[in-house]
């Protein structure tokens, strides 16, 4: 089944928007707001209320959902407009080992059996095609073209294999990062905070029965496209080098508490070395690309001795999206400019 | 003015709880529902909501609220029991000093002018009576007292002057902490995770006003009572030493984003250096005590090399109060166990 939520006028109580119902073409939706008002009500009673909103999917799909309407992507927040738990894992360590690389440092062994993780904001997501505001393109604003996972209520200290059942929907992020920023945050020892400002999340999350068999021991076995300024820039596997399914990483995120549901838990930047080992090329050199500009900068960087692509810039614009292997768009497009921010 | 939140059957929709009105002297309590069901949607529509809150409590101090009761503490949630943005501080550098000291490290210069800040989850606070669970005595469970604030909606790049008055409500927290897991997690770079567990925090939050004179310069001057296993083991004053005031920890969380109504921002540990500029001692040697627990054992590490306090073991309690110079409790109390986590 796939999932979405209409925005709503906010001074009407509207934050969390209304939850849609949306066909498996992404061309139709019907609201669901009868069955729950919101994803987040959803989420809080999946059992009971999937098997309502699974039949109105069925519906929808034959064309017999009363109240269904045209579907357009641009009304659409994202599936959850907030949450109260935001987790981005690193599950792609190439990603973490250029990071390192690109400034002589090794990767300690225990990141192969020991999740990254940090803790996210989740007070404020944007919605799909909002505007990135920025304080100053000094910040280094790049993108982060990533999965996550939407959970039910988790158990602490859950086990991955009971973690998996409780992964309930599936959708797209772009995990906005200020690179400026990071290296002074990182040194104070406390991690990300200003360095991740608010994410935006595809316009469509899907229930994880909706990938097939792309959907293998907890990953999305199918590449991510994403488009800088209309041309791309990458379609890395998301599948094969993610060394941290997502049952691992929800399991990591609920070892000392338990997880409240519509917790987010995210793989980190998708990111696939060479076949031969070496850092991954760019599209324009037979590679697959990258899903964040810091990652084409490492490889300068480690290739040339500099990086020369700059970050973004006001009026750039960025789209993630992930196609199945018949070409059809799973979770919509995030579809994103900078913008400078205007005091309001 | 005084609110909290009554705990309701979670089966019921009821994670929210319900907004109560409390009296200042914490005897009685009133229904806020009709006004507001929950602090969370009070805090979002705060400029309306507010001066009808006020309204009852004026009622319920002179003794003419309808529907008044006697309050018992123990029915009460934190006050908002899940938070969509939880962020905490560390303005007492006294104690980040300390930490720094323990393991020979200066701490940085800039330390004085850019504050510490980490992301906390917010998704399922503790009540402020209710057990800490912990999978491990070995993960070195702690206590943190702190002061903490909640905002209504924040605008991002806000300047200090502009946050303070965002600041509607103050409250205490119990910032639990698993001091075995920090180092570990430190070091891989990406702050605390699991390290973090879920926070309590003080039964009732107050406005501003309730304080006072004690609330200068966006910051508390009153000291906090931590009492361990029934014996007192801190009184710091929280004003003094408190190096960044609540309106800065504000701007600080609001540089590169906006902040969601009910956003909470904490202080960090309340601690005072010695008048001689030494570490802290403690109560039983005349000194004011700590509010957490790795701080006495760092005093005890830089004065005797070595730390003996022990961290919580299962069935310790911790008491996080403050009380003003009449001696009136103004939050109510954190008071809680530390237990073995059960598999449900």
């Amino acid at each position: 089944m796939k999932l979405a939520t209409l925005k709503l006028d906010k001074k009407e109580h509207g934050r969390d928007g209304e939850l849609l119902v949306v066909s498996r073409d992404l061309s139709q939706a019907v609201s669901a707001a009868d069955i729950a008002q919101t994803l987040q009500q959803a989420i809080e009673n999946w059992d009971a209320v999937s098997p309502k909103l699974e039949a109105r999917y069925a519906e929808l799909n034959d064309g017999s959902a009363a109240g269904a309407f045209a579907l357009d992507q641009s009304r659409l927040h994202s599936p959850l407009p907030r949450s109260y738990h935001w987790a981005d894992g690193s599950a792609y360590l190439n990603h973490v080992k250029l990071v390192r690389q690109a400034r002589n440092a090794e990767m300690p062994e225990t990141f192969w059996t020991d999740p990254l993780m940090y803790q996210g904001g989740g007070d404020k997501f944007l919605a799909p095609t909002e505007d990135i505001e920025a304080v100053s393109e000094e910040h280094g604003i790049d993108f982060e073209g990533e999965i996550a996972v939407i959970t039910d209520d988790v158990p602490m200290a859950v086990t991955p294999e009971q973690a998996a059942g409780h992964i309930k929907l599936i959708m797209l992020v772009n995990d906005v990062s200020l690179r400026g920023l990071i290296p002074g945050e990182l040194a104070k020892g406390f991690g990300f905070f200003q360095a991740k400002p608010a994410s935006a999340f595809s316009p469509i999350c899907v229930t994880p029965d909706e990938l097939g068999d792309a959907w293998q021991e907890g990953k999305v076995h199918l590449p991510l496209t994403v488009h800088l300024n209309g041309e791309k820039f990458g379609e890395p596997e998301a599948g094969p080098d993610m060394i941290f399914s997502f049952p691992q990483l929800v399991a990591h995120a609920a070892r000392t508490r338990y997880l409240g549901a519509g917790a987010i838990v995210g793989s980190g930047t998708v990111s696939n070395p060479d076949p031969d080992g070496g850092p991954g090329k760019p599209i324009a050199d037979g590679g697959v690309g990258y899903s964040c500009l810091a990652e084409v900068r490492m490889v300068e960087q480690i290739l040339h001795g500099a990086a020369k692509t700059p970050f973004m810039r006001f009026g750039d614009r960025v789209r993630i999206e992930m196609f199945d292997r018949q070409g059809n768009s799973i979770f919509g497009a995030i579809d994103q400019q900078v913008v400078p921010y205007q005091p309001k």
